[in-house]
């Protein structure tokens, strides 16, 4: 008989686009989730967790495909006899559920309903440096109602999260826009448009290509300023490398409303809010827009809200093709190095926004909502960065073993310090190699070791080592220094529990 | 041409298994996973989240076939040209998870290394009322050590646990028993067991569907009892309903090692262990077992873990056939009523155990390893029952609108409140009618409703409704009680917070 064939190992390997988190990138972030839940419930929101599986047919967007079912989500048949099993798939966003789940519950739920949500999302996408295929969202949604006091409120509670979490006043900046003033800003330029499909009016279709290269060229502006959308709104622009860019064909005339709307913004509200009625001329919808920004704007100031924690600000095109009305950005202001050394903006931490057709899809009845997601894994990033949280936490404290038949007297001491809610753990390996135990404590990031050999155990005694201030000891220290500030302490067994809390102390 | 055919509304519900969790499930869930989290902290294990997605090689167990490559598991392929692309599944439980993490990040992590995880798992199963396909798991395990202290300590961690989150000492009671001392019964009976991979050896073969019989018999302890046991080891029985079961066939003399195992229990660990010894005779397997329960039992009683909190217990044979030396299981002894009003405990809340195989599947090392997992929806469902926590909790105070043109007004108060850290918010609704703002209110489970129209903004004062009294009253009350003990209450402006903030102690 042939010998069976030996089974390869398998690979201990994530699959491809990701990760695993340790330690203190855990504990962070659920710290920041809780912080957030915080400020949200506050608020009055409610939390919800939907399921991480939902039906394709639920989710839209992307429905099976027989070649490639699973573009975009991972997707997968339900089993059936007869292969036609229902298409699950992983949720690649908290709103696509939030749709369902409203339409599902609508009955049982408050108008409006005011949700929150925070949990890992999925994305069957090309992975790459940073970019994982599943990662945290943190959304809250106002729905059932079209009042601009919502997406004010949401502004506020966005601007109060980051600074529960402890980006300080200055450090942020919470921007809001409006898609209905880009489409009266575009109705100046080519008459009128679809605002509520976001697309062209079907007469104007030929235009279509036009109005998609102008909003790209809007999205140029923070590279090459105004002379630079100018000349490429019209008739065209040289770039950095020499290469000629063609325009979009406009005429200096057409041009000018999209101008007036990118340099629209002035650190005083009321003065922005002129220049783009200026921008958007007799649309209507241009004004009904830049109306919904002054009802947000007053209702800010009123609350206490100046422009230096949340400002009008046309330049927030993000999001603009998705969303149907107020858009929001908050931005990190404060300056970081990137990977080559050079100064730049951290950039975008949150981002929301009006879209009114949630649920239409499933009920067919038109339900306004409106709402943002913050980027923890962003924001966790940002707070490192200033050294706001540290990147490694401090480790327990390490009972050492010197006799292992006297493990209870180590456990007995290790659960006096739990007690006295310090962190603790007896060493549980093997102790033949006393080396190997401080090794471990190094590895462990431990504070301190403590030790009790058959010679002290007969004196009643412990001893303590500051293993943070041995390690800056053994770096820098002078031999006097050294003796002046010895690591080791030897203390009565009953002080064990005060000396650790004062080394503790100290080392803070 | 034709008229392109309606796409048919999707339908918004979750996959057949799956649910939703609203409001206080998850902010109730959430609080208890992290006051779990505190005391594994405390014990010095780290968190670990790992990818909810893995190679199904990885998961091990569930290897891709080609009728139906996801029994047990959701498993899809990856995306490739060729159709040769990796399965990947998501997890089914965190142990599997943890074997691949230690084997892929060994000589990163510390050894011992004591991790806990947190979160949900997926089970490709047939769902059933009250059985998800989704559920949360929180385990905690130490790999790399086979002390036995290493298993004293998660026992007294379990312990610690379960009345950190509010079930009393006198209510749980944490069961330990050792499967290598059912070994060493199987021994006495039948001659050597192959106790490292719990299967006979290849020349006792022919007793291996004896052995399993014997297994089996012995999970019915509960129900039939000792003479029951007897009855089906040997001859056979006659069950409740009059059919007659047939025997496992052993002698009485063979049945004698299994039942003194099954009674052997006593309140007095040493008394209890003395009683294993008797029925594991000579085997060394079975002694083996009952030094290691012992040891348990010594760290345990050094630590002041007494009888009361854990117990060795040999009735404990859930899971005996997956663990290689101790299991534990978490119980709680109070009785509640079932769906048809009879007493019955409430039973099983965690569980776990020794098991010394995880990593060698990876890198054939034998890496010993043991653990548990909280079921922490069971432990939900107990507090809720015993009334430690409310199934549905206060919502926010519902700021009324009068008026909506100083919705401005509304906000500065409801910001106002949240500042003084009351849970508050502005109706959103269609204002017109307020009937259905009270309505609103009590949808919320609002404990009260501020209302401030044009004549008590022109005279200062605000109007604050105690709607949890005012329900209350409305019950009820007589009219002399209703005239005494008013549910409305007018007061300046200023005192806003201050008369809220009173009312809600009051509910208290």
């Amino acid at each position: 008989m042939a010998k069976p064939k030996k089974q390869p190992r398998p690979k201990a390997v994530t699959p491809k686009g990701f990760r695993d988190y340790f330690g203190e990138e855990v504990t962070q972030r659920t710290e920041m989730l809780r912080t957030i839940a915080g400020v949200y419930h506050r608020y009055g929101f409610d939390a919800l967790e939907s399921s991480a599986v939902e039906t394709v047919e639920a989710l839209g967007k992307f429905l099976p495909d027989v070649d490639r079912p699973n573009e975009g989500v991972f997707a997968w048949q339900e089993f059936d006899e007869g292969g036609n099993g229902d298409w699950m798939a992983l949720r690649y966003d908290l709103t696509a559920p939030l749709a369902r789940v409203y339409a599902q519950h609508r009955n049982d739920l408050p108008t409006p309903y005011r949700r929150y949500a925070m949990g890992p999302v999925w994305r069957n996408e090309k992975p790459g440096p940073g970019r994982y295929r599943q990662f945290y969202q943190c959304d809250a949604d106002t729905v059932g109602t079209a009042s601009m006091a919502a997406d004010a409120e949401i502004c506020a509670m966005l601007s109060e999260t980051l600074e529960d979490v402890g980006i300080p006043r200055g450090d942020y900046l919470v921007r809001v826009n409006n898609r209905k003033v880009l489409n009266g800003v575009l109705e100046s330029v080519f008459g009128e448009v679809d605002f509520v499909a976001n697309t062209l009016l079907p007469g104007a279709a030929s235009g279509s290509e036009m109005k998609d290269a102008v909003l790209r060229t809007i999205d140029k502006f923070d590279k090459v300023g105004e002379a630079g959308v100018r000349e490429l709104l019209t008739t065209g622009r040289e770039d950095a490398s020499g290469a000629f860019i063609d325009g979009v064909g406009l005429t200096e005339m057409q041009a000018e409303p999209v101008i007036a709307f990118l340099t629209s913004r002035s650190g005083d509200t009321a003065k922005t809010l002129q220049n783009l009625r200026a921008a958007v001329g007799t649309s209507i919808v241009g004004n009904q827009g830049i109306r919904e920004l002054e009802q947000i704007g007053d209702l800010l100031a009123a609350g206490g809200y100046g422009s230096d924690r949340i400002e009008i600000d046309p330049s927030v095109v993000r999001g603009l093709g998705y969303y149907t009305g107020p858009v929001y950005e908050a931005e990190l202001t404060f300056e970081i190095f990137d990977e080559k050394g050079r100064k730049r903006q951290f950039g975008s931490v949150a981002g929301g926004g009006r879209y009114d057709d949630l649920v239409k899809r499933f009920t067919g009845q038109e339900v306004p909502a409106t709402g943002i997601s913050i980027g923890v894994d962003r924001l966790l990033a940002a707070l490192r960065e200033k050294g706001r949280i540290s990147a490694q936490a401090k480790g327990p404290v390490v009972m050492t073993v010197m006799d292992r038949d006297r493990m209870a007297d180590y456990q007995a001491m290790v659960a006096e310090l739990r007690n006295a809610g310090i962190r603790a753990e007896v060493y549980l390996g093997n102790p033949k190699n006393f080396g190997n135990q401080l090794k471990y404590a190094d590895k462990r990031n431990s504070p301190v070791a403590v030790i009790e050999g058959g010679d002290e155990k007969a004196k009643g005694i412990v001893q303590i080592k500051d293993l943070i201030l041995g390690a800056k000891i053994a770096e820098s220290a002078t031999l006097e220094e050294w003796k002046e500030r010895p690591s080791q302490f030897e203390v009565p067994r009953g002080d064990l529990v005060a000396k650790v809390r004062e080394i503790l102390d100290n080392q803070d």
